[in-house]
């Protein structure tokens, strides 16, 4: 079975009991084998709030795992994981199981990597600047990668993330959109199975600029983006209207759709997907998966969240692990800290 | 029943068919008087194409109407007809009959306006700037208005509209999203009948920024407009982050979501609400509707578009003229022309 490397999200957030109730599944544990970075006490904590039974064997060192195992990072007290109530240990915290959970798939501990989610203004607080997993996994493995969003229904990649929209037109590139392209048309074929992945690109402007009425980045960088896919054999078409397109490719019309900035993509796959969509990073010579919502502060702790995406996600990573070649495993991967 | 003005669309769209075949359904005739202002030519093909009889009668002139008429605005030949295939011509006549019809109301002639779809870029085509049906009228009628979407489970309103992405950051003001929210408030009660509506207003960026990690518009422009808001006794709450709050707004979580651009708020609301939706113009002394979609070049001919919201767009427009106080009817509102 593939091993795992789970980080437990804020503590103080639905990160560590959906994370304990995923993996009480039996679907889960016949999938992979977990190896869980966090907190002993925020372990125990999430699985009595999850009533499951808590079945990890404590180790020092990840190394040392051969089964289930829960890796100790910090030793946070009670008032640190309070549901709702952040703190600057929590917000340390959740990053510091984040990159050991990295740090272990880097060095070939682990096979794949599943993040609970954390929340940015949490880690802020406590003084670290922190814009989000996807971004320091492209610093880390050194790698351009492509955030994807997948449910049932819509497969969406964004080609900026994280930014100030007042930024998001000067970081357009039709250099970067032909490499979103490459890594989406493979992401989908090697990764989800889909033999001729047809994709979608939207448009920056509102109706993709209606024909350069409002906005020129379609014709002037998108287009051009477009062709050298397509010239590359990717069944890329383009700038569509996202209004349009997006409702078009849940209907089946598209297998993937990327999107030029965060809610233009993002928006409309939480209204289809909010509970079953998984986050997958293309472009890592390892897989790595989270759940597609945040903390929820205001279901931490009443036992109401869903596992759904978590467990999604899980599952989703230990396929994707399962496909890596044999030859690459336990390679030890170059660590850029 | 009220005199309803419809303006027949881009001649090569499926605005004069959806039109014929709205009109001709015993729901839409016992709530509205229409007066069609197009093309006789375009108006018997359109009737064809929805296998409907005309029944409407020709009227030189709107002031005569007092029965379902058609006003001949331009005499278009077969080579402007073509579906999918928009000429100058056609172009020009699109944006003839919305401001004749546009007229007809401003001169108290017809009770509320209901506008078959337009493309812009058609009309650039005929060398006109045209950036949209309610950028219009908010110049005609010397008003500041807003563009609602509404449909059963979710109701966007648009801070900013058809303008180009990189353009975005600089219209958002706390005056401006103040004034959409006294609008929303006004006819959401009004118009829609929702006592005490529960007003979401999204962030700019991603996350609402994440507490000012990637942009300071939240905090800057749009919560001082949200508590001023309130302190008008609106029930508006935010910013929150587009891709969560939709989501629950369609749950019924809200009663109307301000988004701060195009594709923030439409992408979600056409996903939900593609066949169904109406566009409401709200801050006019008369309604003004339309369907929620475009000309749909690709069906235009087939006899295959869905009518479905035209005709919740003509029945909608009827209710809310219905709904204009006696003493302000048939009283000439002040043209701007």
């Amino acid at each position: 079975l593939p091993r795992i490397a789970v980080s437990l999200g804020d503590p103080s957030g639905i990160g560590p009991e959906i994370t304990a109730a995923a993996l009480a599944l039996p679907k889960v544990r016949r999938a992979l084998v977990p190896v869980v970075f966090g907190d002993e006490r925020a372990w125990k904590r999430a699985c009595r709030i999850a009533q499951v039974p808590d079945r990890l064997e404590r180790r020092a060192l990840a190394s040392a795992a051969t089964g289930p195992a829960l890796v100790p990072v910090t030793t946070l007290r009670e008032k640190d994981l309070q549901p709702g109530k952040p703190t600057a240990a929590g917000g340390r915290a959740q990053l510091a199981f984040f990159e050991r959970a990295l740090d272990a798939v880097l060095e070939g501990q682990a096979d794949g990597l599943c993040t609970a989610p954390v929340s940015k203004e949490g880690i802020a607080k406590a003084g670290i600047p922190f814009t989000g997993h996807t971004e320091v996994l492209a610093e880390r493995f050194g790698a351009r990668v492509l955030m994807l969003l997948a449910g049932p229904k819509l497969r969406v990649a964004v080609h900026t993330t994280h930014v100030a929209l007042s930024e998001v037109p000067r970081r357009i590139s039709t250099k970067g959109i032909v490499e979103d392209l490459v890594l989406f048309d493979r992401g989908l074929k090697a990764g989800l199975g889909i033999a001729h992945p047809r994709l979608a690109v939207c448009g920056l402007n509102p109706h993709a600029g209606d024909g350069g009425l409002f906005g020129d980045e379609e014709s002037r960088l998108i287009a051009p983006a477009i062709r050298r896919a397509r010239a590359k054999g990717i069944d890329a078409s383009g700038p569509w209207a996202a209004d349009g397109v997006i409702g078009r490719a849940a209907a089946g019309a598209f297998d993937g759709v990327l999107a030029m900035f965060h809610d233009q993509g993002l928006v409309a796959f939480k209204l289809l997907h909010f509970d079953e969509g998984v986050n997958l990073t293309l472009g890592l010579p390892r897989p790595r998966t989270s759940p597609d919502h945040g903390v929820a502060y205001d279901l931490a702790g009443t036992g109401r969240a869903n596992p759904a995406s978590m467990t999604a996600a899980l599952l989703l990573c230990a396929r994707l692990a399962s496909q890596v070649p044999q030859a690459a495993r336990g390679v030890r991967l170059a660590s850029r800290k």
